[in-house]
């Protein structure tokens, strides 16, 4: 995505209409409290990881009504010219704090929470809960598969079959549950991802054998390449790979499977490879995978996992489910009111919160949520119980952590999920649904 | 999504290293025949919908390698300087031709087959099949959910619960099936979309009570409107919009339910308005909804529905399955052969084919697809049995076919859809799963 697109109309229509009548009814400037959170974890997993947060900051900083956009409202009449100034003139002022990229969290963890005007707050629901709802379904599933694949190797391969640009996007979240490349070039450029990926089958069928196919790619990309061996009978497929890399002078680099029974498969080509003499030829595998296959795979002789379609569509959970709700807002007189709406189904806990993980013996035991008027309120709390703070600063009077965006963002964020992953209790890293990890705690001191 | 943005790098880097071992080895330049289509149809459903045709002759428009995506991939060294002359260079100037956008489609039918040479139609795999898995995905759960609704209109709001440009294709995937409006306001400058939403619960919650708020929405939007009445207590909710609405000199437009249990509720609500003499006032319904949950309401006083989470990830199915394979290639005489992966469990049948559908006292009864050198070859077979040739050309000779994504294709796909859909049996239209809704019937004349 070019970076100065501005994403000032990924927007549901309703934030603009409540915007105006905001504004006429002089609530546009009460100073409120944004959470986002899930009510419950997809599926009953075992945690979730927050992942996005560089392109939230990107979202809120491109937020902004260039011409083009305040003309095109303009002529759907849908606000009026109060409001229309107020957009023209419209950037995020406020505050938000949030767990950082790469953090678990769990049911009730507020993973960002935005403080300004109501007007600048509600603007940004849409594009917030897009990226957040679209980046941690991926990270999550990217996390179970990285905890089933035991250190092999994970590497993104699903761009065909999601959105173009979630495809990018979903790279980036592969990364943080622990991906080590991508089949995309755009999330190599826009990232820094390693990119990987030598062939499909097509370019073995263009060819006139299997043969010409193999020394055509070993010839451009080298003996160390990746030959996939499937396009007609695995066995010959294998052993003229070999012959391909050392025709060339040297060892082949790795054989990929993409069909079959590839547990079998795997127990077959290594022993053929071995038996062969190439003991340095490793074995990747591509086909359907998911974190349950990918652990069934974990007792074969299998070197890396390519993962498409089950990772960028979260794995049966394609959306984080969270939500972005008003939890308190100026009232009449000045101060601060805790809100939430009455509904039974659809519980909210209302008011500013503050979130803590507190670990016991190196191991998390527990989410404490506090609710109190500020950080600093609520820190005597957390402090009490021993637990870690969970919220760092990502936008301070509309000015953006640039640590928490720029290119080193990813690297930590990875790492962070890495530590955040490994402090779960045992439990919470099994692939079965179940409990959350940890329980998450509610203490309100309002 | 500005539509002067390069989608070259929306594209994994085997396509690239493949272009660059053909140029090697001599075989870039041969005829090949690609085609796209699907081995299944996800979970058993009846019938897919073909969408995304116009973003795909977009992105064949934008393909194309700028200095800086030339910069960035020279850098990266995946390719050698022969290919990267290659790329500067790049315009696709075959031949496409294609399901028109709206078509049902079914296991093996070829929805999009593409002519040219092996290098200019393999870099176009990756960006072909995310647009056309993404956008056939939603548009044909959009279907199942306009079928359930039995002609209450739906209504896209799933912006927030995906990618945030996913949200735009997805609604207007989304027009394609039946729905007639989406919430986000980028769609409707897009794709002419028309824009829903009025108001969420923060915008109640923002205010002091609900009458404050409900009548700074009438004084904004008009009595016209659509008041959310769920946020404290939906019977007093409801009385106070019909106030709010009379208040201000007229009767409300409609009430929007978005939680607990609907059916119950509708006609509760229902009843409600009726005594109050709002019989004009409208009920919409908004709560994590898909096809069923549409269908279980059928006999409750709602008029429509608004669809979100379910509608844009693909109601369980978030990706069409659709692949794009190598069918046919011009081989070392000149003269072109059939070719097709051996594998049993990924079954491909060779050979460029024609499609047509059989079609017998106005209820479609088969698939028809004819493996030969031509559509002209094909078309008596086509004749003899009665069948409508389905693809129509959208790219001839590098030349895109402006009325499949000018202005008026959307609402010809969204036509073309109900009449598709239509023509199916009956058992088509079920919900359940099951067999597709008319067998596909392969006819080989090389």
């Amino acid at each position: 995505m070019p970076t100065d697109a501005s994403t000032a109309l990924l927007t549901d229509r309703y934030e603009l209409t409540m915007l105006d009548a905001a504004l006429r009814s002089g609530v546009a400037d009460r100073r409120s409290v944004f959470e986002v959170f899930g009510r419950r974890l997809p599926a009953r997993r075992r945690y979730g990881v927050v992942a996005g947060t560089a392109r939230v900051l990107d979202a809120i900083a491109d937020f902004r009504f260039g011409e083009a956009e305040l003309a095109w409202i303009a002529q759907t009449g849908v606000v009026g010219d109060e409001t229309l100034d107020y957009l023209a003139a419209y950037r995020f002022g406020g505050d938000v704090i949030g767990y950082a990229e790469g953090e678990c969290f769990f049911p009730g963890s507020p993973v960002l929470t935005l403080q300004g005007t109501f007007a600048e707050c509600v603007l940004l629901e849409t594009v917030i809960l897009s990226v957040l709802n679209h980046d941690c379904a991926v990270a999550s599933a990217a996390s179970r598969m990285t905890t089933a694949a035991h250190g092999r190797p994970c590497l993104e391969m699903g761009a065909r079959r999601t959105h173009e640009w979630s495809a990018v996007a979903a790279a980036r979240a592969a990364v943080v549950g622990g991906f080590a490349g991508t089949s995309v070039m755009e999330a190599g450029r826009s990232y820094g991802i390693p990119t990987i990926g030598t062939a499909a089958h097509s370019f073995t069928l263009v060819h006139d054998d299997e043969e010409a196919a193999f020394a055509a790619q070993v010839a451009a990309l080298g003996p160390g390449t990746t030959l996939l061996v499937d396009t007609y009978d695995v066995e010959r497929g294998v052993e003229r790979a070999v012959r391909a890399a050392r025709t060339a002078g040297g060892e082949l680099g790795a054989v990929r499977l993409d069909s079959g029974d590839l547990v079998a498969q795997a127990f077959t080509v290594r022993a053929q490879l071995d038996a062969l003499g190439a003991a340095t030829t490793r074995i990747t595998v591509t086909s359907d995978l998911d974190e349950y296959a990918i652990a069934a795979l974990g007792a074969a002789p299998v070197d890396s996992y390519g993962v498409g379609t089950k990772l960028v569509t979260g794995s049966g959970h394609p959306t984080a489910e969270l939500v972005y709700k008003l939890v308190a807002r100026e009232g009449a007189d000045g101060k601060m009111v805790d809100v939430a709406k009455a509904s039974a189904s659809k519980k909210s806990v209302g008011g500013f919160k503050t979130a803590g993980r507190v670990v016991e013996d190196g191991v998390a035991a527990e989410e404490l949520v506090v609710a109190a008027d500020s950080l600093a309120d609520a820190a005597p709390v957390l402090t009490a119980a021993g637990a870690r703070p969970l919220q760092v600063p990502l936008v301070s009077a509309g000015v953006i952590a640039e640590e928490h965006r720029g290119p080193g963002a990813l690297r930590a964020a990875a790492e962070r999920h890495l530590a955040s992953r490994a402090e779960l209790p045992y439990e919470g890293w099994r692939l079965s649904e179940g409990e959350p990890a940890i329980p998450t705690r509610h203490v309100t001191l309002t």
